[in-house]
């Protein structure tokens, strides 16, 4: 066994400035155990032989040790004090974590590997639970029969029989009415944008964004050269009545009326007949991104905005990315018929087509059931989840942060109650491994929203639970007034 | 056996003003045929008695059946006359042709399945000939053996592996200079022209563009709200001396130096150093396009100009639709280390990135040496069929169409010495089931450019031959000045 090491020994660095003691305390312990100056196995010091040593509370150095607890450096056992865990995370991350720690002695605040998913990482789906065999076993068919004809691809709107597939899909758990002649395959939801900015708008059109919205539909249009009118969402979703007032003459209006992103309310059936009859009046696109509707919990599905237009108003997209796995680079656009033939000349100058042997096999997968099955068990996995996230939030983040009560699609917003603001939490969790998303981020004009969105699809339940004690610890140990 | 037919009970319609004789004659022939009014292994009504029933020469009677019996429609043997073949082109197509010629008496020009390749579609390549099989087993064990961060994907510039196997790959043979950080997979080379025209141009912005050249990158920089200076090529390749002349404080220039398109010359050295160095001068980007630098059947393979490059100016494309097959969607681009960050900045609002799966099984098929083995197998491969085509065209193309003598490519253009102009050659073609490209399609502003652009990647030799003998029929029948 390693032999305990002293408060003397262990000679943490000075406290810079501006720097609270628990966060300076936590970061030169966290240093102290990569650099191995405390070894896997040690006892710490005793708190008491600590706070002689520097000259700081004990409750400051509890809160430290139960932070690093949390996250899987200390293990505290009855009878033997606490110590450093046995288990340290995998090397190269400890290595990486050790470098920054050194670096940055003032932030960990983008600390972690930008791939290997944290809690609570938005939009990220359970990509461990996705049946790859069954995948490989209907691509490895697919592929083995491949026709000279699938090898040489070409049809600009993709594979027929794919897009028969999908609007019948559509048709069925949707209420999308479209002809499979009106499905354009394309690489995802954000290409789709990028695509229909660039057919539908000339430069200095005008287009409604929700507020908060999706960042990628801002970029989209932004790079159309499109004037943005950021229109503020209320619960019924996004507000007409203002938009019509702040520029009645738009082109498009972009909306996610199933789930808005971020903040989860559907779009009341009232406002979505109100802004297809505005639609129709002006001669606007109602661009539609129906991005996460195959995960809805309870209640019934609301169907979509594309069954009500009966002016070929709007532009529908979907994707399989989420549905499926993120690196498939499947998703879709149902165009208004009139659209069709305009859309697929300029597509020619941008990629041709998508992959069409990865849309065969897509549709085998969709067709022989596979799908059907996958969505019906990450429809149970992630309610059972977000179950999780609601519970625990319910014990731990109770004055800190509310989350709202939607069931459905793979994340959840929560709305400070700390008084922090979105970045300052955001920085708040991400300095102790949480990731978040500061709902500011999504905010073109607004200043009123408060708020963070955690992702739940790609964490088990005791992730989430570890998750959320760490999080409510970083956003109370963080707040604006609490330090040691 | 069939009994004969008279002239009479055929019926033909009657001639449209403005028709040759020939054409009207091989088209109700044709028609008569498709209906079975002339059933299979029927004998046909004697030039004679055609002659006389419809009032025209015996010469445009045994042109009109030479062109059928090109075709495969007519089989002539001594001793029994000319006969209907038994075996005629397979029903569907049959019954598409039947239904053309009789919706459109007058012309067949835009004839044929746009997705059924007919002698002498460009681009394509012999997709029949990949090892698709291997490719299965590939694709079948990496998916097996997926891991999930493969299949949540996610870095922008594309799967690591595949990167570093491609900057491997061009150092060795094409000479390019660059670290796997500076390649960015894409869905191939459309899309790399997309992404780097809106990424490096500002609204009229000047573009160099060779003319004639590849229209494809004209729509992507005209997609940009590029200022397009087209600048005629030479033997030498784009003319650096007008185009400074034309407009010296261009953006950037697109060029096709390995094997210019349509035309096919080699860019010299002394031109490549005069445009890099103007490039680093007035600060524009050289947009080397590789297109088909794989295939070049004799001499050495010319080193990239990006090898060349000492300013950073250059970015380089290449692409493994053609290499592989076209429904594989996966290209890359070489970007100068300056420009990555940006460029990477902008591709996320645009698609995000590539389909992780099937780079990673690239990759495999790449290292375990099938894709070094395929391009060798195709190398020979196509270079027969090059020589094939030059050798028939010498044959039969004489006075008519003169092939250019480069060995390198899918494609190679032939220049007109029959007075026709290119669209007028193309048209002829069409009508007799020859699908060419006319090369004034890629002219920009000259107008001096009379040829075909014929592909001879994907057919084999004796597909070419025949297609020679038919194209060569259309060329001397259509010709201006001959009619019956």
């Amino acid at each position: 066994m390693p032999r305990d090491v002293s408060a003397l020994e262990l000679a943490l660095n000075e406290r810079p400035r501006h720097m609270t003691r628990t966060r300076w305390l936590y970061q030169e312990l966290l240093l102290a155990i990569l650099e191995r100056r405390l070894p896997p196995g040690s006892r710490l010091p005793s708190t008491r032989d600590l706070a002689n040593e520097y000259d700081i509370s004990r409750g400051t150095i509890v809160t430290a040790f139960e932070q690093l607890q949390a996250e899987g450096y200390l293990i505290s056992r009855v009878g033997s004090g606490t110590r450093v865990n046995e288990r340290l995370p995998d090397p190269v991350r400890t290595q990486r974590l050790q470098k920054r720690a050194k670096k940055l002695p003032g932030s960990l605040s983008d600390g972690g590997d930008p791939r290997s998913a944290r809690p609570f990482r938005a939009y990220e789906p359970a990509v461990s639970e996705f049946p790859i065999r069954t995948w490989a076993r209907v691509a490895g068919r697919r592929l083995r029969s491949a026709s000279t004809r699938l090898l040489a691809g070409g049809d600009p709107r993709g594979y027929p029989p794919l897009r028969e597939a999908i609007a019948a899909y559509l048709g069925l758990s949707r209420g999308v009415r479209c002809s499979p002649d009106q499905v354009v395959i394309v690489t995802g939801t954000q290409q789709g944008l990028d695509l229909v900015a660039r057919v539908t708008i000339k430069s200095g059109d005008a287009v409604w964004m929700e507020d908060p919205g999706y960042f990628g539909a801002t970029r989209a249009f932004r790079n159309a050269a499109a004037r943005i009118i950021p229109v503020p969402t209320d619960d019924a979703g996004l507000s007409i009545v203002t938009a019509r007032r702040l520029c009645n003459r738009a082109k498009a209006v972009y909306l996610t009326p199933a789930h808005q992103f971020p903040l989860g309310m559907t779009m009341t059936l009232e406002r979505r007949l109100a802004i297809l009859a505005w639609a129709r009046e002006v001669g606007a696109f109602v661009i539609e991104d129906d991005y996460d509707s195959e995960f809805r919990f309870e209640g019934l599905p609301v169907p979509a905005m594309q069954g009500l237009d009966r002016g070929g108003s709007v532009i529908y997209l979907g994707s399989f990315n989420k549905v499926m796995f993120p690196s498939l680079r499947v998703g879709y656009l149902v165009l208004p018929p009139e659209l069709v033939e305009s859309f697929l000349s300029f597509r020619l100058s941008v990629d041709l087509h998508a992959s069409g042997v990865d849309q065969a096999v897509l549709c085998d997968f969709i067709v022989e059931g596979h799908f059907g099955r996958h969505i019906r068990r990450m429809r149970q996995l992630y309610s059972h989840r977000l179950g999780t996230l609601l519970d625990a939030g319910r014990k731990y983040f109770n004055g800190l942060l509310d989350l709202l009560p939607i069931r459905a699609g793979l994340c959840t917003a929560g709305l400070l109650k700390n008084g922090m603001t979105s970045r300052t939490a955001e920085a708040a969790a991400s300095a102790h491994d949480i990731e978040t998303m500061a709902l500011s981020r999504f905010a073109l004009k607004r200043s009123d929203v408060h708020g963070l969105l955690l992702g739940f699809a790609s964490f088990d339940e005791s992730e989430i639970r570890r998750g959320v004690v760490k999080l409510a610890g970083a956003l109370e140990r963080e707040a604006p007034k609490s330090h040691a």
